[in-house]
């Protein structure tokens, strides 16, 4: 006999935690296409040169490779790099403005640790231009997020949003033009090691003098509202037109999210955020839970002008972002951030036949499924208190009994397993009913802060 | 630059096309839903030894095997193993009948051709008992099966029921007690390779007599209404009490699948189907498309009354069929079976601003989301041309015009973009348009026969 077990740093759910985790996936998917973005769905394997054609960093250490026949396979760490591989492919086909969302699973040998996973859920918006694309996109990505957020009922949280343009052109400024990749690089990790080694790299691993770093980490650290950090940003842009531009961009995704009714307090500037990843050009974001900074960001991205580059010699610049979904769940479940009012059965209404013929219950399950009421019958040849015990355990919400009475009577009894109220209804009477109160479950937000 | 591609044997399909697999997945879950089973997401990698508890035959060739760390892992070839050890990892936290369904993708490097690829979808339901589960389950399995179809709007199939205790009482009655595993992996293969040459396999490997072999031939092949088979079956019952036993149950689940309203021409009785793996105990199915059975079946399954025992000692008998979703989707498609009545463009109603100034487009835009349509504004700086194919290529059913007009008079002008109308409207006479016309759509079946 063999153990059964999971591996770790992969996430498998009970039965009541999966729908939860189902009720997220889905609320997000269904806003995602509200915004009219497409369904993309690539292989989860691709070949590794393929996944890995733009090389470096942690990424190569991290993949999962495949033993498989003569090619080396992989499989995919994120959403992106499939995605800029489908647009080169499918160029021809594809109506640009492309924009598409994915939903799926990724793969990360890592250590597992607090809110990291093995494999976990990526859900990715992007809008892919064909040679250009509007700045305006870069607003709308966030106030997509903005609105998955409030649909959820998460409303504690801040996207922090930045430009690499800017601050690149403010290293320029500094005269430090070729170490601003490797600044942002250490820069970033400011959140995690803290000022005062984030000093010591700058000066050890890049040589900058004390008086550099001041300058830079007084720039990281700029505080403020929106607005009095955009006119602090205004009066120093001159000094480098790069610093202007990235300024100017910044300033547009700000003025655009408030048309799209984000409000002021759903999004803060935060010069200190660059991505880890290079190949982001221009705006970046990351996503804080505002009481939980320390599960790091749920929802990430950025602009990136050229990611298809690896593949083909066409200029598709592009802006996404993606929600980390297995870690936000996590998040929201070990905080106690999930609504004990949103579904957790698999069972609206479970039938108990009481008689030896179980075609009366076999018809009117037949006719509360074609309401779209997730019914079942208990068939097996059990005890009542077991049957009773099963409702409990699967938190079925509403138990129908039909025994000779009811099949005699032609009506239907009820009980409310949350009130323990039992009433016995016309059949009519009794789908009015469901329906109501089902909707009303429907419609309680997934998280409950 | 790397050349872009993806791995021959793994489907990537176009947005339109990802659109219409994607309403198939939909709604075989929601139709899973409605009976009430609960959604399982398990790993796609497990430790190897775990996927290869039961070890022998094809899957471990096809397997594929991952390199990472000292433990050997392998991806998932279905869906069935992993649930078995599910329900041994967490058999304390579970309710049984445990009802669960698992739609996901699974792997096998098998040789790609018609109808097999490496990855693909499954789409599982099973039902798994406590030390005993009701005959009346392998009913409620297929008649699930029976309402995906219908609501799919696929009419023309069969839905094949076998029983393996009654084909092993058959053998059994035959003096072939100790062959009969074995020629019940030739005889699945009748199909394939048809009756000469399964006769020659049964003579050369099993050493049987051509009378005997007859006996089995006439057995696999007896035809007629089900009525008719279950007639001449009970006429040979007695000859073995296992041959009896089956033979009650075949009837059971013939006389049950009524009761679920399944009509008598969506399932036969099929003597010659056994299912090659070798767990299944008791009722077996296969589904052929009628006008299709080239591309093999597309529904799978049975009973298998001892799964977890790979991995813990109590008695769990379960019952479940499978979809094989990307083969389904793949037969539909090239045999030019989807409805092109059906949804494929991402878009509802796209939004194009004739001004300058983006606001009331954005705002105009979410209420229309707020509706439940899926909305998009046209925000490049391009010519009316360009933006006039761009919502052809996406196949957007409604364009609306947002100019100064529009916005002086709070009109919503709009272009049906299938027969070329063009009306002006007030905006609530637009909503209740946009509600009526995409209603009517949505209630396309996907399948058009």
């Amino acid at each position: 006999m063999i153990k059964a077990r999971t591996l770790s740093g992969f996430m498998e759910l009970l039965p009541e935690e999966q729908i939860q985790m189902n009720l997220l996936l889905e609320e997000i998917k269904a806003c995602y296409e509200r915004f009219s973005f497409t369904p993309l769905d690539t292989p989860v394997m691709e070949a590794a040169e393929v996944l890995l054609a733009k090389g470096g960093g942690d990424t190569e250490k991290e993949i999962y490779l495949l033993e498989k026949g003569s090619t080396e396979l992989a499989l995919r760490f994120d959403l992106t790099v499939p995605l800029a591989k489908y647009v080169a492919l499918y160029y021809d086909k594809l109506a640009f403005p492309f924009r598409r969302y994915q939903v799926g699973k990724v793969y990360r040998g890592e250590r597992a640790q607090k809110g990291r996973f093995r494999e976990f859920y990526q859900a990715d918006i992007d809008i892919i231009g064909d040679g250009s694309l509007d700045i305006s996109n870069d607003a709308e990505i966030p106030a997509v997020m903005y609105q998955v957020f409030q649909s959820l009922g998460l409303t504690n949280f801040a996207i922090h949003i930045n430009n690499r343009k800017l601050l690149s052109g403010f290293y320029a400024s500094l005269g430090l033009e070729n170490k601003s990749g490797e600044i942002m690089r250490l820069v970033d990790k400011l959140d995690k090691v803290g000022a005062e080694k984030l000093r010591a790299m700058l000066q050890e691993e890049l040589a900058l003098t004390p008086a550099v770093i001041d300058q830079i980490l007084d720039f990281m650290t700029l505080r403020g509202s929106n607005q009095e950090i955009l006119t602090q940003l205004r009066g120093q842009a001159a000094s480098h037109p790069r610093l202007q531009a990235g300024v100017d961009e910044l300033e547009a995704v700000c003025q655009t999210l408030a048309g799209y009714g984000v409000p002021e307090s759903a999004y803060v500037i935060d010069l200190s955020i660059a991505r880890g990843l290079d190949y982001y050009t221009g705006t970046v974001y990351e996503t804080l839970v505002t009481a939980h900074p320390e599960w790091g960001s749920i929802c990430s991205g950025g602009r990136y002008d050229n990611l298809a580059g690896y593949y083909c010699k066409k200029q598709l610049p592009g802006v996404g972002m993606s929600i980390g979904v297995t870690r936000l769940y996590d998040l929201l479940r070990q905080n106690h951030l999930l609504n004990p009012k949103a579904r957790t059965s698999p069972c609206d209404i479970l039938i108990l036949p009481m008689t030896d013929h179980v075609d009366p219950a076999t018809h009117l399950a037949a006719e509360l499924r074609a309401q779209g009421f997730k019914t079942q019958i208990y068939l097996e040849p059990k005890k009542f208190k077991h049957k009773m015990n099963y409702a409990n355990k699967l938190q079925v919400p509403y138990l129908v009994f039909l025994g000779e009475d009811e099949l005699n009577s032609g009506t239907i009894s009820c009980k409310d397993m949350v009130s323990g109220d039992q009433q016995s209804f016309t059949k009519d009477a009794f789908i009015q009913n469901m329906h109501e109160q089902l909707a009303r479950r429907d419609q309680e937000p997934l998280i409950a802060e």
